[in-house]
């Protein structure tokens, strides 16, 4: 038990909470309609879980792992199952319906299989399907638990490398609303420097299509008490070529072993700008983010409805700022070669270059 | 008289006309409703140009230039002048108002100075206000037909540098519709190549504030028989991440005699992300947007309205995106450094590195 950690669990205290579970159900807080509209979506079946992650009710690596976790448990309270051959079959089901609503997010993989492997070590000493449901539950609580412990521990080692005075350039919304816990991934250090007295500010940019920085990062930043400026995307340069940012730090869908980055569309902008300009610029995920297995060439980047770019969500839902039959490329995330970034910060430690020996040292070291 | 140049003036037939003199005013096509309606303001004062040039009805440095020029007749139509020294009297005023009207475009200052000196040289030779109104006529259409010219042989330049099957990507409306004229400067090259038999086609980013790219660029390629594809600012790094890029081409609101370049905000962006990944990376734009009197740190850079953040364009009008009162920075340009620019392209030649010095030759030589 880290003492600083448990502090922070204490003090913090999130304004917007976007999943909670109530024991029978998730309710998420419907993302897509803010800043405008504080709206909640109920799931009650694994389709409605589904349905919420495909929809993006629910959005950012961590916050989909979490619900899919508890989609899990949904699986097995939807309908009576009598047998524990059933529930393992239902839980499989699941299982495959959850995977392929995203299909960059490794998180969400990770989450599943995790809950599917704990359902086949629980059967193994009870054949009671109310027994299973229970081991899951408190599976899926402890994945959120450990989510926001992670978090704490980004934040410490994130908020280590910021100055009193400092300006932070974010991209897309890495914050309490992406992972589901109030507190986030790359906002997690502006709020703990906040609540060691630092006065630190944050840029954040749009991020078209999905304009996650406007909707989501102004609207957390600024209810928790951040000073926080909105640019479009287009002035990532000249923010940077006029100094005013010191640092940046963006979250991360998916890490490879070797340093490689897959993160909202935009990230590798920032990445290859703040490298030039000499600005630090950091990842900050969860090792949950980390992908053993793949090679930058075997990860297929999702692209997404061309009307997503055609179309604008405002106070007056989707409206078109192009012709309807426009012809569109609409990748949902990009690729940032190692070498443009500084250092990757997670909760076991910050892994600095050279990214492919000290990520690979920070996940057998601890 | 170059044959080639001729030949494209006969054969080009642009399919939208921003700017129409009608003998005593002039009817702009408005392009803050573009792609969603087609409709015309008409400028009968000084006020009335001044306003158009202000609220953007006209946008891109050539297109105000002209517009501007034009301006400059109608203060002399505005109202019965009876003695030539009240004329030049209401021309230095014009003058003085239109020249308030966008801070950053050189091309303004410059047809505003070409018009008053014009004035000033007639009036050693006639005391008659009907001919010198006449004279300055002669001279604002002198501009337009010199801006066409300039454009045509920009993009004859240009057309060297495409192969078959290129792609270009582009930022903002460097178009037809910029310049006035239908040809455009850093679309003159696509036109041109097209007309020569080579099939290119262009990415075209929205570019956001004022989503030029989405409203104006796709719908003028388009309409002109280009195939178009729209990506979100965010993609531009992607986009060239994945060679789907084999030039950039893009305008200028200003050039340096040392080689700096302003123009629509994200410019920066384009360019750095170009040099990083090798592919050429040229400005378009008519010598008289070269400023040979200011130094980088002396030009203004214009910051506009918040509200052009908080809010998009839409086919419904301006719609909010975020929070009414959400802090924004909104700058309308930015600056690239000459090390990040391939080659300057102006009708007298292109200019490739050292810039410092092949832009001043180029002046120079011809």
């Amino acid at each position: 038990m880290d003492p600083r950690v448990e502090k922070i669990r204490r003090e913090f205290k999130p304004k917007v909470k976007p999943i909670e579970w109530r024991g029978d159900k998730l309710v998420l807080l419907d993302q897509r309609m803010l800043p405008f509209e504080t709206r909640y979506v109920e799931a009650r079946t694994v389709e409605d879980v589904a349905t919420a992650i495909r929809d993006m009710v629910v959005r950012g690596a961590p916050a989909i792992g979490i619900t899919a976790a508890f989609g899990m448990v949904i699986a097995l309270s939807e309908k009576t199952i009598d047998n524990i051959d059933d529930a393992l079959k239902t839980l499989s089901l699941a299982r495959d319906i959850l995977s392929k609503t995203r299909p960059t997010a490794v998180n969400l993989f990770w989450a599943l299989d995790r809950m599917y492997n704990k359902a086949l070590s629980l059967v193994s000493t009870t054949s009671s399907v109310r027994e299973l449901r229970e081991g899951l539950e408190e599976e899926a609580k402890k994945i959120f638990e450990e989510e926001l412990e992670a978090e704490i521990r980004i934040g410490l080692y994130g908020a280590e490398l910021l100055e009193d005075g400092d300006t932070v350039l974010t991209i897309c919304n890495a914050g309490g609303l992406a992972t589901g816990t109030g507190l986030g991934t790359a906002t997690a250090p502006i709020y703990v420097a906040k609540m060691m007295g630092k006065d630190v500010s944050v840029i954040a940019p749009e991020t078209r299509p999905w304009q996650q920085g406007a909707r989501l990062t102004v609207y957390e930043l600024v209810n928790n008490g951040i000073r926080t400026t909105l640019i479009a995307d287009t002035a990532l340069g000249l923010v940077m070529y006029k100094r005013m940012v010191d640092i940046v730090m963006v979250g991360a869908d998916r890490i490879l072993l070797d340093g490689h980055v897959f993160n909202k569309i935009g990230t590798l902008n920032e990445a290859i700008l703040a490298h030039e300009f000499g600005i630090p610029f950091y990842v900050l995920a969860p090792t949950s983010t980390i992908d053993p297995k793949s090679n930058v060439d075997s990860v297929k980047i999702e692209e997404r409805d061309p009307d997503e770019v055609r179309t604008v969500r405002t106070s007056q839902g989707k409206v078109y700022v192009t012709l309807k039959d426009i012809q569109v490329y609409n990748p949902v995330f990009d690729v940032t070669p190692p070498k443009y970034i500084t250092g990757i910060i997670t909760e076991k430690g910050v892994a600095t270059q050279p990214l492919s020996v000290n990520l690979r040292k920070l996940l057998k070291n601890i």
